[in-house]
Protein backbone atom coordinates (compact mmCIF):
# COMPACT_ATOMS: atom_id res chain seq x y z
CA UNK A 1 0.00 0.00 0.00
CA UNK A 2 1.90 3.18 -1.35
CA UNK A 3 0.21 6.59 -0.60
CA UNK A 4 1.21 10.65 -1.56
CA UNK A 5 -0.92 12.49 0.60
CA UNK A 6 -0.35 16.31 1.52
CA UNK A 7 -2.81 16.99 4.48
CA UNK A 8 -0.31 15.75 7.77
CA UNK A 9 -4.55 14.93 9.60
CA UNK A 10 -5.32 12.59 6.64
CA UNK A 11 -1.79 11.10 6.01
CA UNK A 12 -2.15 10.39 9.52
CA UNK A 13 -5.46 8.92 9.95
CA UNK A 14 -4.10 6.74 6.38
CA UNK A 15 -0.96 5.49 8.98
CA UNK A 16 -3.36 5.21 11.89
CA UNK A 17 -5.82 2.74 9.49
CA UNK A 18 -3.50 0.33 7.72
CA UNK A 19 -1.36 -0.18 11.69
CA UNK A 20 -4.80 -1.25 12.65
CA UNK A 21 -5.45 -3.56 9.81
CA UNK A 22 -1.70 -5.15 10.67
CA UNK A 23 0.27 -3.97 8.66
CA UNK A 24 4.21 -2.67 9.14
CA UNK A 25 5.80 0.57 7.39
CA UNK A 26 8.47 -0.38 5.02
CA UNK A 27 8.72 3.79 3.94
CA UNK A 28 7.64 6.79 4.94
CA UNK A 29 4.59 6.34 2.51
CA UNK A 30 4.62 2.66 2.06
CA UNK A 31 2.95 -0.25 4.31
CA UNK A 32 3.03 -3.68 3.79
CA UNK A 33 1.11 -7.08 5.32
CA UNK A 34 -0.39 -10.16 5.04
CA UNK A 35 -4.37 -9.60 4.70
CA UNK A 36 -6.98 -11.87 3.46
CA UNK A 37 -8.72 -10.66 0.84
CA UNK A 38 -12.11 -10.16 2.86
CA UNK A 39 -9.91 -7.75 5.16
CA UNK A 40 -8.09 -6.10 2.17
CA UNK A 41 -11.65 -4.82 0.56
CA UNK A 42 -12.28 -3.42 4.08
CA UNK A 43 -8.98 -1.93 4.48
CA UNK A 44 -9.53 -0.51 0.91
CA UNK A 45 -13.73 0.98 1.68
CA UNK A 46 -12.23 2.45 4.90
CA UNK A 47 -8.87 4.11 3.62
CA UNK A 48 -11.52 5.56 0.35
CA UNK A 49 -13.30 6.83 3.33
CA UNK A 50 -10.43 8.57 4.81
CA UNK A 51 -9.44 10.47 1.91
CA UNK A 52 -12.57 11.06 1.54
CA UNK A 53 -12.60 14.56 -1.24
CA UNK A 54 -9.44 15.49 -0.66
CA UNK A 55 -6.58 15.73 -2.32
CA UNK A 56 -4.50 12.33 -2.67
CA UNK A 57 -3.85 8.63 -3.97
CA UNK A 58 -3.48 5.82 -2.42
CA UNK A 59 -2.69 2.83 -4.54
CA UNK A 60 -3.01 -0.92 -2.50
CA UNK A 61 -1.32 -4.01 -4.54
CA UNK A 62 -1.57 -7.45 -4.45
CA UNK A 63 1.52 -9.07 -4.24
CA UNK A 64 2.18 -13.28 -4.52
CA UNK A 65 4.44 -15.20 -2.56
CA UNK A 66 6.50 -15.83 -5.58
CA UNK A 67 6.71 -12.61 -6.67
CA UNK A 68 7.43 -11.59 -2.99
CA UNK A 69 10.46 -13.35 -3.30
CA UNK A 70 12.03 -11.78 -6.07
CA UNK A 71 11.24 -8.06 -4.13
CA UNK A 72 14.61 -6.35 -3.82
CA UNK A 73 15.73 -3.50 -1.34
CA UNK A 74 18.34 -1.13 -1.80
CA UNK A 75 19.77 0.66 1.69
CA UNK A 76 18.43 1.02 4.96
CA UNK A 77 15.25 -0.29 5.58
CA UNK A 78 12.63 1.98 7.75
CA UNK A 79 12.56 0.89 11.04
CA UNK A 80 9.51 2.62 13.24
CA UNK A 81 11.17 5.36 15.44
CA UNK A 82 14.06 2.80 16.10
CA UNK A 83 17.68 2.59 14.57
CA UNK A 84 17.91 1.52 10.93
CA UNK A 85 18.97 -1.92 9.35
CA UNK A 86 21.28 -1.81 6.83
CA UNK A 87 20.40 -4.76 4.46
CA UNK A 88 22.76 -2.83 1.65
CA UNK B 1 9.36 0.65 -7.27
CA UNK B 2 9.64 3.06 -4.25
CA UNK B 3 11.64 5.14 -2.71
CA UNK B 4 12.68 7.19 0.32
CA UNK B 5 15.66 9.51 -0.40
CA UNK B 6 16.08 12.39 1.00
CA UNK B 7 19.06 13.95 -1.31
CA UNK B 8 17.46 15.88 -3.65
CA UNK B 9 19.93 15.06 -6.22
CA UNK B 10 20.01 11.17 -5.55
CA UNK B 11 16.45 11.42 -5.76
CA UNK B 12 16.52 12.91 -9.25
CA UNK B 13 19.24 10.73 -10.09
CA UNK B 14 16.37 7.71 -9.13
CA UNK B 15 13.57 9.41 -10.81
CA UNK B 16 16.00 9.68 -14.24
CA UNK B 17 17.08 6.43 -14.01
CA UNK B 18 13.20 4.85 -13.44
CA UNK B 19 12.24 6.75 -16.64
CA UNK B 20 15.53 5.90 -18.65
CA UNK B 21 14.46 2.26 -17.84
CA UNK B 22 10.88 3.19 -19.35
CA UNK B 23 8.99 3.01 -16.24
CA UNK B 24 5.91 5.53 -15.44
CA UNK B 25 5.94 7.98 -12.27
CA UNK B 26 2.76 6.16 -10.07
CA UNK B 27 3.48 8.55 -7.01
CA UNK B 28 5.48 11.10 -6.18
CA UNK B 29 7.98 8.42 -4.95
CA UNK B 30 6.70 5.76 -7.34
CA UNK B 31 7.56 4.29 -10.33
CA UNK B 32 5.89 1.62 -12.68
CA UNK B 33 6.15 -0.24 -15.56
CA UNK B 34 7.03 -3.64 -17.53
CA UNK B 35 10.49 -4.81 -17.40
CA UNK B 36 11.87 -8.72 -18.49
CA UNK B 37 13.86 -10.10 -15.59
CA UNK B 38 17.50 -8.88 -17.14
CA UNK B 39 16.32 -5.25 -17.43
CA UNK B 40 14.84 -5.32 -13.60
CA UNK B 41 18.17 -6.63 -12.29
CA UNK B 42 20.14 -4.25 -14.11
CA UNK B 43 18.01 -1.53 -13.10
CA UNK B 44 18.39 -3.08 -9.75
CA UNK B 45 22.29 -2.58 -10.00
CA UNK B 46 21.92 1.11 -11.65
CA UNK B 47 19.32 1.93 -8.26
CA UNK B 48 22.42 0.47 -5.87
CA UNK B 49 25.10 2.40 -7.42
CA UNK B 50 23.07 5.88 -7.78
CA UNK B 51 22.26 5.19 -3.86
CA UNK B 52 25.42 4.12 -3.26
CA UNK B 53 26.12 4.97 0.99
CA UNK B 54 23.96 7.70 0.98
CA UNK B 55 20.65 7.84 3.56
CA UNK B 56 17.80 6.12 1.46
CA UNK B 57 15.93 3.17 0.27
CA UNK B 58 14.79 2.19 -2.40
CA UNK B 59 12.50 -1.15 -3.13
CA UNK B 60 11.55 -2.85 -6.06
CA UNK B 61 8.63 -5.18 -6.27
CA UNK B 62 7.82 -7.58 -9.00
CA UNK B 63 3.88 -7.98 -9.73
CA UNK B 64 2.55 -10.64 -11.72
CA UNK B 65 -0.96 -9.91 -14.04
CA UNK B 66 -2.86 -11.77 -12.17
CA UNK B 67 -1.96 -9.54 -8.98
CA UNK B 68 -2.12 -6.38 -10.91
CA UNK B 69 -5.83 -7.03 -11.90
CA UNK B 70 -6.54 -6.31 -8.22
CA UNK B 71 -4.79 -3.52 -7.37
CA UNK B 72 -6.71 -0.47 -6.00
CA UNK B 73 -6.51 3.03 -7.10
CA UNK B 74 -8.06 6.05 -4.53
CA UNK B 75 -8.49 9.45 -5.23
CA UNK B 76 -6.38 10.95 -7.89
CA UNK B 77 -3.82 9.58 -10.22
CA UNK B 78 -0.51 10.88 -10.69
CA UNK B 79 0.34 12.51 -13.71
CA UNK B 80 3.23 13.98 -14.82
CA UNK B 81 3.36 18.03 -14.77
CA UNK B 82 -0.30 17.62 -16.40
CA UNK B 83 -3.63 17.93 -14.84
CA UNK B 84 -4.76 14.82 -12.74
CA UNK B 85 -7.42 11.96 -13.76
CA UNK B 86 -10.02 11.07 -10.83
CA UNK B 87 -10.77 7.89 -10.68
CA UNK B 88 -12.20 7.98 -7.38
Amino acid sequence: MIYDISSDNIRNEVSETCKNFGLSRIQKSAFMGILPPGRRKELAARLRKVLGESEGNIQIFVICDADLALREVIGREYVEGGEEVVIV
